[in-house]
Formats: C-alpha cells, sequence, structure tokens
C-alpha cells in the first residue's frame, strides 16, 4: 500500500535503527549525562555553524510547546498563522506551557506569516496598558503545514518585525530537513542568521523513531530551559537512545538525503498532475506536500487502489498528499498511472 | 467637565453609598457568612424568577475570567467575539483561569456572534481526535462592546448551537442592567430563558463601587465554584459591604433607572447627531455607548472644549462616547451644541 | 456580642469611610489613573522611607498570591511555615498564581520560620539537578498566624539565608500594622532594612473595607506587575476608592492607632489571664491573637455568655481570641470578670 | 564497571530491542491508531484481570503528572510521603499538570505511606470551607524509593481511608514489576483489587528503552485523558514502536524475569552483608534497591574500585545499591568480595 496519509506513518530509517542498535550496550549515565548526549551539543554546533544549547525531545509538540513556552510570559501573546500545528494539532499545548498565554491566529496565503498583516497587528499594540496581553513570541513553521517554505530573506523579514517588538521568533521544524534540502540553504541560513532565535529541530517525520531537538541560538534562552523540559514530563532517563537517532540523523548528511527524497517525490507527482485538468494544486509545491482537488470519482478510484491519503477537511473535493522519505520512484509512478486512468475514465 | 470616556469613571450612585454606610454597624461574619451576603442569592433567584447561584466579587474580569474558567477544561476553546472584553482587555485571564485553554475569536459584524459563522466554525470540529483542543463554552457580551444588543430570538439561536455541541454559554453583563433597560424585557428573558448558563453581572460600571457577581443559572455549574473564587484570592472577607451594593444596586429597580439614564443620553445624542453629515454613526446605537466618526477638526475642537472621550484605536477619526448614569440632559445638550457649531466653524 | 473571632469581622473605621465617602464626587480616571492613587506610591514611599512602588488589591490572598507568583517560576519552590496563611487559608492560590510552583512548609516554634530549620533544608538543595525544583521564595507572616512576632534581628537574619540561596523574600503583612505597633519600629525596620523584598500590607483586618496592597521594595520585581494583577482579574476599575482607604489609613498614623488598640486588648486579656491556672495562654501574645486552653466549662460558659471565638481545631480545648481595634476596656473587662467567674464556679 | 548507581542507566533488553526491530516495517497509523497500539489495551485487560484503559508514554514523569493532574482538580491536594519521586525527584510535574494543585508530603516510615497518619491529616480537614484546598488523590510508589514494599493489605488499608474522603488513589509503578516480582502476587492483586484507581506503569527501568503505560482501572478516570496527554506533548507520533515495548515487556512474564534478577541481586547483596557489622542496612530490602552505611574508607575503596553508586545526600555515609536486571551473579560475588576485602583492610 502506498501510503501518503502522513510522513509520520513511514517506519524509522535503517541508519538510524542501526545507531540505536549499536548504542546498546553496557551502562551509561542516565537524563543525558552520557557520553552520546554529551557530543550533541558540540555537533549541532558544527551543523548550524553557531553555538546552540540542544534539548532532545520525544514529540513535535513537546518542542514546540516548551520552546513557546519558555519564552512566553504567562501574560503574553504568541503569534502564529491560522493553519499552524500549533495552534490547530497539538491541543493546546503551547498555551498550557504557557502558563495560560493566548495565540492569536493571523490570516495568510499558503499557510505563511505575511509581513505587512504582522507589522499592522503589532503596531496596533501597545495603547492599552495592563489590559492588553503582551506580544511575546512569533512562531512560524519551516516548511508550513502547507507545503510551502519561506525563503531566507522573508524569514528575516519577519524577523526585523519581531525585534522591532521584542518578540522573541521561534520556528516550527518539524520539517526542517524538507526545507533545507529544497531551499538549497544551510541550516544557518534560514534560523539564526535570518533572526531565528529558537528552532523545533523535527527528525521523527523525516526517518527518526522519536526524536526531536530544540536548538537555542541565544543562550540566554536557555537558562532554566532544563527545568521546565522536566517539569513537563520530557527528560527521558535513557537519553542516549534518543541522543544517538539525532547524531545518525545529522550524519553524513542523512537527514538531507532522506528530505530529498521525499521533496523529490512531491516534485515529481507535482510535474505528473501539471498537464492534467482535472487535478488542481492548491498551494505551490516546494518540499514534500502536495494539496490537490480531484474530482469525487477520482478521489474514490485512488482509494479504491489501495491510496492511502487524507481528505482535507479545509476544503471538499482536496487531498493532502504528504510524501515520505520512504516513497520510491515506482510509487510515484504508479500513483500518476493510477490518477491518469481514473481520468480518462470518468464514472 | 464632561465625561465620556467610560462608565466607570462616574462615581457611586448615592443609594449605593448610603447602603455601604447603613451595613457598616457592628461586627458580621466574614467571608459571606452574614447574613446581608445571605439574602443576596434568594434576591437574585427573585429578579431572575429562577433559582440561582451568586459569587459576588469586586472586578468585571474576575467575574468573567471566574465563570469561564469555572466551565472551560483545560484543554478547551472558548468561542468569543474579535471584540470581546475577555479577549482583548482582560491580559489572558480567561486563558489563565481555565488553565491555559485557547480563546478563539470569530468575526462577526457590530460587535455580535453571528450564527451561522459559529454553527459552521464549530461544524469543522471533531474530526481531529486528541489533536484539537475541544470547542467548551460561548461568551457574548450584553451589551456588547460595540454598543449593541442581542434581542432574545438571537440569543436562543446562538444557544441552540452552543447546546447541540456542549458548549456552556457564558454571558458578560458587564452592561447588563443597559441591556435589560433598553430592551424593555426581564433579566430572565435574555439569560436562562433563552439559554444562557452563566452570568457575569455588572454593577461597577453602573453605579457601583466595586460589585459585580457570577450568576450561576444550573446548580452542577456552581459545584466548587467557591474554591475557585478563594484560589483566585476574590474571595473578600468583609462581604457584607460588597453585598450591600449588590441589594441596593437591585431594590427598588434602582440599577434599571440607572442604566436608563445613561442609554437615553446614548439616544439623544445619536439623535442630535442624526442629521449631520460630518457625523458618521458607526455601530447601531443600541444600549449607552456610541462610536462616531467625526472630522479632525471636530474631534480637536471638542477635546479643546473639555469633553473627555477615546479616541478608538480601530478606525482613525472615530471617537467612543460611553454614557454613564451620571450625564444629564444639560451635560447632552452642551455637546450637541459644540458638535454643531464645530461643523459650522470648520477650521 | 463581643466578638473575639476574627478581626475582620469588625466594621470599617469611620475615618475610612469618610475617606470613601469624600472620593465620591465627580468623575475620575478609573484602572488607577486618578489622582488620589497617583499618591499612593509617593506617600507609602515616605511612610517607607525608601521608594516603594505599590499595588493596590482588595483581599491579602490576592496580595500574597501575586506577589508570590510574580517572584516565583513556575518549576519554583515557596518556604513558609506550617501554619502559614498562605498554605492553610487560601485554597492554593499561591500555588496557582506561580504556575503551578510548590509549597514546602517547614516546622518551627511559635508559627516563626526558625533560621537553622531553613539553613539547613536549603543547604541539601542544589546537586540534584533538574530533578529538583528550584528554591525560589521564602515568606514570613508579621505578626504570624499565631500571634507572634518577628524581631528585626530576627528577620535579618532569615534575610541572609535566603540572600545566600538567592531567594526572593516576601512578608505576609495582614496584620502587618499590629507589628509595627508592638515592636514600636519603624515600617522600614522590619521590611527592606532587614532584608524584606516584598511586602503584603494589609489594612482591611485593621480596619479597613477592603484594601490590601503589594509594596515592592526593588524595581526590578516590580516589572509586569501591573499585568500580572490584571491577568488575576485584581485591577479595580474605580481605583479611586481603594486608594482612598488606604491613604486614610495611613494617614495622622491611623493605621497604629487602630492597631494598638487591638494589640493593647490582648496584653490586657494576657495579663488578667495570667493568673488563673485553669487558662493556659499556649503562644507569647505578642501583637493582637491569644491562643488560650480552657477547661470545656469555661469554653461553653463563654460561649452562652454570648462572646464570639473560635475553637481552634489543631488543638482540642483552644481558643483563638483575635482582638480588633473596635474593642474597648470595656469589652474586656467583662470578659475577663466573665472568665474569673466560670473559674470560680466549675460545673 | 558495575553499575548500582541506577537501573535507568541498564541497556535495554535484548527481547525489546528484538520487538522494535520487529514492528519496523511498512508505513502504520500514526499516534496509537496502528494494530500494535490496539492490542495494548487488551494485553494489559489480561493481565490485570480487569479491562483497562492504557495510555503509553515515554517517561515516568510524564505517567506520574499525567495521573495525578487528570484526577486532581486545581484547587486539590495530593499526598505522598516524604521521599516520594512525585514531590523530590520530578521538579514540580505534579503541580504543573494539576494546574497548580498542592503537593502534601506525610512523615512515614522506610519511605512509606503510614494509614494512621493519613487517616489523622485527613480527618482534621473539611471545616474549613473554601479557604483550604481540597484533599483530592493519594499517590504511594510500589516499590517505594526507599525499596521497601505494601502488601496487598497495606494498600486495602490506605483505599479504605482515601475512599472514605473521596480521594483517587494513585501508585507509582516505575518499579512496578519489581514489586509483583517479589511479593509474589499478581498485578490485579496490589492495584484494583486492593484499591488503587490508576497506576503508573514503569518499563524503562526494567528493560525497555522508554516506556510506560498510565493504566486506568476506573473507566470514568480515562474520560479525556488522551487529550491532557497530547496537550502535555507526550501522544508520540509513531506509536508501534512504544507498543511493541510494552507488549514484549509483558509477553512470557519477560518484565518478571527481569524484576526478579534484581531482586535476587538485591537480596544476594542484603545476605551477604548481613554478617558485617561495618555495613548497616537501613531500609529493609525487599526489592532491588539497598541503602547501606558504610565507614568512609569503605565507600572510598569501592568507588576507587571501580564499582558506581550514590552517595545518598540524605544520611552522610549512605549509599544507595541500586540492582538493575543485568547484574548478574558474578557481579555481585565481585562486590561482596570487595567489601569484605576494604572490611578487613581497614586504611
Amino acid at each position: 500500500m502506498i501510503n501518503f496519509r502522513s510522513d509520520n506513518e513511514a517506519p524509522v530509517a535503517s541508519e538510524i535503527m542501526e545507531a540505536i542498535a549499536i548504542v546498546n550496550c553496557g551502562t551509561a549515565y542516565s537524563y543525558g549525562g552520557d557520553s552520546i548526549t554529551g557530543d550533541v551539543s558540540a555537533k549541532f554546533s558544527d551543523l548550524f555553524e553557531h553555538d546552540v544549547e540542544v534539548f532532545p525531545v520525544t514529540t513535535g509538540t513537546a518542542a514546540n510547546a516548551l520552546a513557546l513556552g519558555h519564552v512566553t510570559p504567562p501574560y503574553g501573546v504568541i503569534y502564529c498563522t491560522e493553519q499552524a500545528h500549533v495552534l490547530v494539532d497539538e491541543c493546546g499545548a503551547a498555551g498550557f506551557y504557557a502558563g495560560g498565554a493566548m495565540m492569536r491566529p493571523l490570516r495568510g496565503a499558503d499557510g505563511k506569516m505575511e509581513a505587512p498583516m504582522l507589522a499592522s497587528v503589532l503596531a496596533s499594540h501597545g495603547s492599552h496598558g495592563d489590559h492588553e496581553a503582551w506580544p511575546s513570541a512569533l512562531t512560524v513553521a519551516q516548511a508550513t503545514e502547507c507545503g510551502t517554505l519561506y525563503k531566507p530573506e522573508e524569514i528575516s523579514t519577519l524577523a526585523e518585525i519581531a525585534k522591532r517588538h521584542d518578540l522573541v521568533f521561534h520556528m516550527d521544524g518539524a520539517r526542517f530537513a524538507n526545507a533545507v534540502s529544497a531551499l538549497g540553504c544551510t541550516p544557518a541560513d534560514i534560523t539564526w542568521r535570518s533572526g531565528v532565535d529558537i528552532l523545533s529541530f523535527g527528525a521523527t517525520k523525516n526517518g527518526a523513531l522519536a526524536a526531536e531537538a530544540v536548538v537555542i541560538f541565544k543562550p540566554e534562552l536557555a537558562v532554566e530551559f532544563g527545568r521546565q523540559r522536566m517539569r513537563g514530563g520530557h527528560l527521558v532517563s535513557k537519553m542516549r537512545y534518543l541522543s544517538a537517532q539525532l547524531l545518525s540523523y545529522i550524519e553524513d548528511d542523512l537527514w538531507l538525503s532522506l528530505a530529498n527524497r521525499a521533496n523529490r517525490a512531491a516534485s515529481q507527482i507535482a510535474e505528473g498532475l501539471s498537464g492534467l485538468t482535472s487535478a488542481e494544486i492548491f498551494y505551490p509545491v516546494e518540499a514534500n506536500a502536495l494539496f490537490v482537488c480531484f474530482p469525487e470519482h477520482i478521489i474514490r478510484g485512488l482509494s479504491k487502489d489501495g491510496f492511502l491519503f487524507h481528505e482535507w477537511p479545509t476544503h471538499p473535493g482536496m487531498v493532502r498528499l504528504m510524501c515520505s522519505y520512504e516513497l520510491s520512484h515506482d510509487d510515484v509512478t504508479l500513483f500518476l498511472q493510477a490518477v491518469r486512468r481514473h481520468v480518462s475514465n470518468p464514472v
């Protein structure tokens, strides 16, 4: 069964499974005192060309909520898009970790935060004294929930607005690998070099078992982060197995190779569909996701063929095709053939 | 100086000051064990023609946040309008008291929640499992922050939608008196009889010193409310002085007389401005507030004349005129004369 | 009926009622923008011989919880005594405002925090990394819940320990007036001059209607306190009535005269009971409270006589006699006569 | 190096590593929709001879905090021992998840909650109205943090007291396997059959990679638990790998075999030390932990030999020897030989 449902339905990449097996030998300090975890910050500092502090956790929601909660006071406001995973998919975790802070969604095209909108909303703040909650953090997803990307200069523009209003700038990088691979930039280019302060670095959706990391680019934002992680129940005891995933993930650019496979699948599908009038691609296909509007009979037909995907609730007749690293060229070919077959055989 | 800045800048009504003085005699049980407080629930039950439980507090934000916090689980969502006081003027209090629950603002005309919009947003929920926060409460202000009103049948329509989705229906009645007086209905008509479950009953903006009450129409929603009030630091020790305000406020329809004065001032101004092309009334004037767009020179002129009002940040050139119970017919006449003078003498 | 139940059952002092009446004239800025409130910080700075920031609120629980919540991170620990009002009488308010921080009660004689115990508990911290919550705040009541007092040098000793461990030092001054009056010191002597950082300054139990103030001695601790107060629903709109209470309370040493009356009543009772073997005074009588163990028949007899007091749950046969400013010399004489009568007439 | 530092420093048991590898094949529904996770509740219901709902998470702190947070209202009190992991090792997580509820530690011998103490503390509650936080939950660890055990009848006695006061009874079973194995009872005997309502079932300390489960014995306590888990960031996406650990852990009694090895090592050490006057065993050795007071030179000597253990901060001269499943008979023999050597060669 060819699965476009979600990249987190894919199995663990063999290199990462092997890395887990390798560290399963003898005893080791728990809670991150082990030597493997000891390497993580250094290796990530190399990767990001910047001194960073890294806090591994097991879920993306934990990474996002801990990061946003740590930098947002309880009387604060977090700005995000209307499609933001932190807003609509995490059951209020960020508000919980931020002690009741508010999420304020802003409307934008293609799932992206738009600089003029953000600037205008922030400009309207500040005249209402203690009555208004305090603008505290900006969060954007890279790649976005719509499969689109921010270019480095777009991030810089948002960062400038954020700095002007003393907002901490957080990036939800659940699909950070897909973004870096597709943009052909360095990890630094779209993070600290463009003004991002804190990153949720995802690995699970791109081949890890359960490994994400909060990467902090400013040392002052890392103070007592460890205690917040503990208090949230997110400090795993046998940390070596989590750190091993992260290290093997970034070793020899494995993360980019995996992401590249997923991205390539998405672009091949986009290309294959481009000539078809009965397949309307909704958002620009820039990473590993496609949102496609098909006539009803094609959706039914593809389902019957066994292809797995989500019909997307925001628009009737739209499906989301989320490509994982595991999809092969043949998988994509089979899918495109099936689409063409249903196009030419309307019921 | 004639003051349209806010109704909470008015002094305490003399009847209420007197009631405070009268109870200042001898010792009395603290924390609500006194006999004056003992009368409050019964008198309010009479007023609302329904058994109610009443919890006096000193601020409207406390009433709203305690009410919403008590009925919303921490993984819940509270629906409100984009102008809602609970959203934009209370520094996130509702989210704090609800343990981090989310506020979701919905757009509507004239500061009112619109039934089709609410129905459509709620209909889109429920398919996303534990990932989505749980729709828990609906809150509307009566009168609204824009000075408009919900008719009983509008409230019923919203209540039906709320019930269908198991939402608790809360009414922010900071200006409840203005609404009852203007609608010419009973307190029951626009609360429990129309499906409201819990009410923040305001008195401070309409002549009290510092007195609001959470009025609960369903006994099951009152369970442990007292403990929540204590935990928020909102159980005043010398409760008799708070209860005396509430009792004198509703005695002999004082609250409606006071509100009627404020409403009448607003409608007189609306009438007086209606013929002027350089005064555009923005929202329907249904209670005690007007939002009026004036040319710049009129705003400057009125300010120079000593009239007090807020220029409203949402629209350049718009002022809010909030009428208190204390404004006299002469005050209004003076104001209208001044406007006409500035209209005929453009700079 | 002569009332020893609680000082918060007493009425409002006439000077304070008058002050409230005086400000009830014309309109005034709300939310503390008025000129009366504008005077509060200056007058309190004079009183404390130190620049202070003052945040009026209506309840002692609000003052304590806001103060402790503001200076304690959510992963923090607040140290208090086992009898502390913040621990046993405020339904967890401090933990709520501190985002879930822990209260750790320490045992001490006569309701007082003991320096060696505090030092020893704090010394045992710090070796357990992120696993342990962070010692953050120390709170003591002055006067204590047992009616005892800390001398300035005792406060200094506690403060030194607190500073050594970076704890913020909070004083619950619900009965601060009674302490200052009894110690014959200045307000400064037992606060900032001895190392206290933040004070809940109580007035309600000593003659106000509903007026307490958070007094902050270090400007850095006052940052965003106003927003926290708003978020808790504790910013009253008609602030002038609250500020007027506070100003009249400290004017011409009214607060000390009132407290002196209450303290004198307590010491007269203590003296009157001192010769009686059937009246055992439990804690040193240093302020306005007595805890006395009487034989059962005396307790019953005094109740039957109409004297009002609480039988204290911590020790069978013990009553608490809390003296308010309103007790007269005659009240005390009548009480002592009654006690002697019951002593000499055992049932 | 022979490691007594903690059982969570041991590697993953080979059977569990194999189970993880086996499920790493093809795609599977994420967030627990997969067929492996689908089996977990049924298999655990068999194991516990009772219909249970099971919520896998990755850390013991998450299991405890989610469980206690779910059953404790924000104005509640959680009773625990002074040594409780939830109190001293989890950085306030339970208070965080319970919205600021209070932890109240009770003193007891050998790290165990004592029924008379609990009964007496609970009996003193209930007369103080809204001022007092509400007794809500009781939590005990089985095995305890001191390596001791509760017999089924001891649990029943505690449960009766808890039920009388409407407390939910939670068991922290981080070392539940060690308890079941040592007591020779069934899992049911020391949980629901004795009155436990909700269990944190640990596997990580006994051979899993990162796998714990909240096991709920009463369906009404499971309502919306999933949403709380999500909101805490504890719903792992690739759940099959977590469920596979849990299933292999309980298959063919693997969990009891592993625990038995650890317990046997502890009892062999206890036996080996029993004749030595310079080794004082502090708590009864009933599971897999020993707390032993040695003379200083023995502690230094064993360290120099390379044995790994914690010097325990609560008592100078005391070490904790925590035995993991991985310790062999030879390891224990070597350790005992070393002790005897140091005993006979005092420096």
